[in-house]
């Protein structure tokens, strides 16, 4: 059981001291219970160089503590001040293009830098000395949204550097290295380390191994980042240590993150989202204008309560319009409340509004806050208020158990960038589009990382566009006795980014071969015999397995061995929620399919149902406003 | 008064000598009075440093003189020869990739750059002590369209010494800078003027702030440049100081620059517009391909003539397809005549046409002139003549009032492309927006700056899209007794790009207040009361005001006191008509709506109406065809 | 009589030495007759500088050549090794950004670069040592793909170098160089070749005369380069000297190169170029998706064969999907025998599909081959056989005449590419349109260069888009008592890209001359009396000649002497189809005109007929089927 609560950030450092006792006071009669700060306040913190002022934050964290709330204290590596540019003039990342991503907005910082990494260390000692035993503080999070601004990848000199390093750890040799990547293919040999270059500006695509093998360099990067702080943070403190991750962010791999921490959280705008990083129609796009994809939250609530092996939380839960996506409208009134309550029923402990004040300076100076610049109320206070009372009635969750997984995993993300072979092949949108036909059911989902090695909790495993099937997986998948899709595109590689020969899946037990691969333009399809279709993606599969679905001119689509079926080509939406749906129902289990746009999430005590549409449904005996949240216990 | 007269853009030194005296009594004999010369052509006054030859251009002045025309001198700024970069190796301007802008065009130079500016003001010296008492010489021009190829804007090491400087001079001390932009905010503070950086490459978007800054130092730059040379030339010569701004560029205060110099003028390419530099649909697009824009000429007259304060010149007429836009159709027989008029009856002194012999080599070589390169007339030669004979009836021009006002601020442009909120909001656009609306009154409209004291001839004011209001306007609204439409997005910055607290638009009496702001994607709108809608933008009003219009769902649309009207979107066009029109009926003012593409413009003396169309209007007893021009006295 | 035969391209280097023997014999099995190889292989040729590894080379040829394999052997200079940076590390061809482009793919040389040069010469000379007299060796192909991945133009150091030197030889004086590219305007001007700058990151466009010639020396750069390797083979071997140009590729002049080698091979990837590289309607692009489109290999076959002065081959045939199209579906069954096929009906002696087995790794390793990664046969491998054994009934192939003849001009398309006047006006494109609507006919094409002087074998000559018309052709034209049409947008420059004067296009005894040009964007046309149709592009025309078409409004849309037509338009491709037919007829020739999708190509023996389409067609007493060939005697 654990239990539920509301936060918000804050940045004391943004308003006038004698202001933080009456704003502590509003949040806890609003109900919040948390309060997260200090993430960006390496510029006060230490103004210049040793010149350390803690003394501010000591009386904001006593401040806040005293009217009753919790601090979550961030370190502020995010943002390193200008001063630290004369100390490392070379620490900036470096942009594909080769230029360097210049001081004036965040994150400018090239996570393999060792100078900053060494600040990065100095910095995080002084505030875990001070601050890892104040009974205020009960959480930690480490520097800010990794890989946000496409942060991770950078192509410095250092970056450079480490990779090498990081080749020679990996392959022992360079001849191990020339033939994992199959380098005699254009003369691409070489005879050391040090003639390794980063894959940018070359003249035509280099090799997809080469840039696998960056894209995991550079996740390693941040895993190295992260933990160097989390292990000073462990030293002095036994507060559970949080990164808040940005949604819709693949860089680096979270898992590998998440390993070294307690809690997974992420920051949620769904609107931003829906505007600015969510393919899908127009159509879709205006009618969840002011919602947010019905979808796009629960994915990555189900994402990052595995990241944080059980633990979620929202760190920034978007309260109004934003300043940063291409559009910014308002939500609709009640949205505030129900993305809160979707968290919740998702497992979440807590939830956190950005910001407590809209700044009225910077950047985000257009970004809403639960208050206005003047410090009246914008509507997201009410609706937190409203969604604090609630929290006095139901402010425990215990999960559900899900019977439906879904494999989420990083490197088939970077794999399918290095080579998309089809413009639109997008590893990010195969996988939310089955996590959106497996949703349509109303059933429970868990999303499980590739190297899972137990399927026996689940009814329905579903894993689309999977690099490689690891032999762990292998292994559960052959013990598996529920529906399991696997495909398309999923075990045709080796981990260095060759095909796999013998061709793939290879999938236990399954005599079923992908001979051939075809990428697909927009407009194009293959036309199942059942009417559903394939877009985007459909492979040739031959051998001696079952053939379970058939396209129209007879060629198979899905086969199968038992339970296990290996899928051919990227269902369109409705083709897929049919496939889910009929997985399902050999599995036995039983749909809700619940209408409208209306979503459904189990815990252990209650079904809550949420209204993403812009009208009220009748669903159940009651009418769901939209917007609306309706639970009831099961 | 002022006397009309037409005129045309020559270059001696592309043609042979012996053929000077031939094209200058062809000049005279279509009627030309104006020729502008010399603005290029720096390569041949100064073949090499130090080696002057001024001899030929003292022959091509004594030739077109000779002839009757009056010389308009242009100095040759724009165009740094090549030896120039020996001298100055780092004269060249930086784009904002940090890229030097390279020799083999033109305007290759930095503003900033002091080697350049000195440079500058010893070539305009020379030409000044030697034609500044010339008889023929009757004008001048100072370089050339200032800020055309995105040359405003320099990201050189010069620029950048040039910024701390301006910085340090606008805000006394690096605190008042960190507080005027808000560097608190991610930890941009800076210690020292020293460590500014210009606003390019960062990771992500830089301060809005700090862009504004940049913004107006670079607007600086060009005033102090162009101040530079104007102080040389007053020393030396009576005539009367231009510069010809191109149209639809706004990088500049053209207020600013205007305000060293006697008259405006600028270069008006309708059909290069509006193939290249105009939103428009595609459908309006099509029907105007061989027009160009209806109102957009008449919209640069207006604000060209407030910024000449009175006096206003076309210095460079399109006389039929050009080389530089998209696609290059030619215009409609008779534009060439209507673009001419329609400037003499917004108060032009004089149209020159670019160019005098469509020269067949170099970039463009496609551009058609009143000649072809084999000397034989092109179509716009006849007409030239045709508004010439014209001039003989209708020589002078007064000036009728104008009943409507619109302000226009390129501070507010530079504002909101720093943070646009919606990727659409383009402040030309709205203000564009705006002026069509009053435009379809037929009545007469006059461009206002945003410091505007005094609004008392005018029956109707609108001002959309001020950042903010100065104390001045504010002033001037107080006390107006007409009817002023004020918003969207109006007053809600202070003068450093923050959000303004207490919030805005604080208009004198009226209680209103913008409480949120939202960008609308495209599709989306926001539907009134009375079938009109607003698109890409709305506003959330409260306040006691009254409401004036209401949204379809009760929310206030537009909130007034008096005369004095708030407007909370930005309405589609023929809302936006709708609105100006109701303005205007209830100002007393009578509308006269002309029908087809009609266009009119009051003199003093003359109704103007132009056919736009490209068929014929019956309009007032007469049939106006296609690309007419029909007048009348009034 | 020419031999027909087939062959594939191989990789000895990817694959286990124990491997080629069966790889040799099943090729010979298959009835392949050529097998090209080491075009890539310089890594493995030569490991470290000087450390020559030939031996593996050696029995990779004694064991094809031993299977009775013939060998075409390529020089390894497309893929410098890494060790080479080291020697030069100025190699690198640098983009029109400034970046140099980076090792770690291929083509990463600078052709201006001398020490690669000489690097060149020294591994072509080691190898024609070595392999000259091989009796196995019995075809060179010298590089690969030159140009392929925009790699004509650098902007390096050493290219500048080059075109200074370049430029001092072609215009003697920098007076010279001033005048014939009008640098007098903008004051361009320049005092020393050493000034010279290549005409990147200008503020706006450069001068297109500077452009030119930049393209003109670029391309003789590319010639050098391969005259340096062909005048080394040429001393060690009498086997034909072959390169294989990349289809779409227009950077450099084909017929320049080709006049150094024996045979023009081109490589062939119709659906690959679909996707990627022709402009089509989504219509076309969908009905075509597995079968490339009809005319685009029958026009390069027919350009290539003229570039090799009747000698062609197809050095890579597609063979399944590719790997580096947006979009890579497969073909549908029988194409890859249709292509080839058509490629021998078109005169080429060899067809070699690329590749023997499909790679697992790097870059290409979704690229088809016959084989795939796991040594099965692809689907291509039978068709393959198939086409084999065709060819022991039609060994043998002769030319018949063609009666169409259509100019291609390299400098043309860099002319309108350094001013295009209109967006989409693309010299291919319009080329390719011309030949489209010939093909309409069924009736044989020939391809000729610019500078063809007898024009007495064809009845119908086709001239779009000439930047200048020669004297040669002029000469040929005033004598050819056939139909021609001249025209859009011919012969109106100089060839230093000036507009000529007297105004073009001065074709002989026709009184015409275009007086002023138009662009039109998409969606305008000039609509013909006929109801045809011009778009893009219109010119208005004057003079004495006859008016042979009007336009809607009576103006001149062709205007002709005798047979000599100049037209004032781009017809779209109907209208392009029924001027071709027209012409046809007047010439005395009978268009076949054959249904559907349906291709006809005729040799002196018999007449192949080709389906592109996806249905069945019923023709001259036979169903061919969809992808079908169909032949008979003539």
């Amino acid at each position: 059981m654990t239990k539920r609560a509301l936060g918000v950030c804050y940045y004391p450092e943004h308003w006038p001291e004698d202001q933080w006792a009456a704003d502590a006071v509003r949040m806890a009669e609003t109900g919040l219970t948390w309060v997260r700060i200090g993430e960006f306040a390496w510029s006060r913190l230490e103004p210049r160089p040793g010149d350390l002022r803690f003394d501010w934050l000591d009386r904001a964290i006593d401040t806040l503590g005293g009217a009753g709330l919790k601090v979550v204290l961030g370190t502020p590596t995010a943002t390193p001040p200008r001063w630290m540019l004369d100390k490392h003039p070379d620490m900036l990342a470096v942009d594909a293009q080769g230029h360097p991503r210049k001081f004036g907005s965040r994150r400018h910082y090239c996570f393999s830098h060792p100078g900053y990494l060494e600040e990065c260390r100095r910095i995080v000692t002084l505030l875990a000395e001070r601050y890892g035993a104040n009974p205020h503080v009960q959480a930690w999070q480490t520097d800010n949204e990794y890989g946000c601004h496409d942060t991770t990848l950078s192509f410095s000199k250092a970056a450079r550097a480490a990779f090498r390093d990081w080749c020679a750890r990996r392959y022992q040799s360079v001849d191990a290295l020339n033939r994992a990547w199959g380098n005699v293919f254009w003369s691409m040999e070489y005879d050391s380390f040090d003639q390794l270059d980063l894959p940018n500006l070359t003249v035509t695509e280099p090799n997809p191994a080469h840039v696998l093998a960056f894209r995991r360099f550079s996740s390693d990067q941040v895993v190295r980042f992260n933990r160097a702080q989390a292990e000073i943070l462990r030293a002095h403190t036994d507060a559970p240590l949080i990164h808040n991750y940005m949604g819709r962010v693949l860089d680096f791999d979270h898992f590998d993150v998440g390993a070294d921490l307690d809690i997974a959280s992420w920051d949620s705008y769904p609107i931003g989202f829906l505007s600015d990083r969510l393919e899908a129609s127009p159509d879709h796009k205006a009618r969840f204008l002011r919602q947010g994809d019905p979808d796009c939250q629960a994915f990555h609530h189900d994402l990052y309560r595995a990241v944080g092996r059980g633990r979620l939380w929202v760190m920034e839960q978007q309260p109004g319009p934003v300043n940063w996506a291409p559009f910014n409208p308002a939500p609709l009134p009640g949205m505030a409340r129900l993305w809160a309550w979707e968290a919740f029923a998702h497992g979440a402990e807590a939830v956190c509004y950005f910001r407590w004040r809209q700044a009225p300076f910077a950047q985000e100076q257009q970004h809403a806050g639960l208050l206005r610049p003047d410090s009246e109320a914008a509507p997201a206070l009410a609706e937190a208020a409203q969604v604090a009372r609630g929290l006095r009635d139901l402010p425990d969750t215990a999960p559900a158990p899900a019977p439906i997984a879904l494999i989420f995993d990083y490197a088939s993300a970077w794999a399918w960038t290095a080579q998309p072979q089809g413009a639109d092949f997008d590893y990010f949108h195969l996988v939310f589009a089955a996590y959106r036909a497996a949703r349509r059911s109303g059933l429970n989902i868990d999303i499980l990382p590739a190297e899972t090695a137990d399927l026996s909790k689940y009814a329905v495993v579903l894993a689309p566009g999977l690099m490689t099937i690891s032999d762990t997986l292998k292994a559960a998948l052959a013990g598996f006795d529920g529906q399991a899709l696997i495909g398309p595109r999923s075990g045709l590689k080796t981990p260095e980014m060759s095909i796999a020969v013998p061709l793939g899946p290879a999938l236990p037990g399954l005599d079923c071969t992908v001979s051939l691969v075809e990428s697909l333009p927009p407009g194009t399809q293959v036309a199942l015999e059942t009417g559903e279709h394939f877009v985007h993606w459909f492979e040739h599969l031959e051998g001696g397995a079952e053939v379970a679905l058939h396209t129209n001119d007879g060629r198979p689509a899905i086969m199968r061995r038992d339970g296990l079926h290996y899928m051919a080509g990227w269902p369109d939406d409705a083709s897929f929620a049919l496939r889910v749906h009929t997985l399902c129902r050999r599995a036995g289990l039983v749909p809700l399919d619940p209408p409208g746009d209306l979503r459904i999430r189990d815990t252990a005590s209650h079904r809550f149902v949420f209204n993403y549409g812009p009208e009220p449904v009748d669903y159940d005996g009651a009418t769901i406003p939209a917007a609306g949240v309706h639970w009831s216990a099961l």
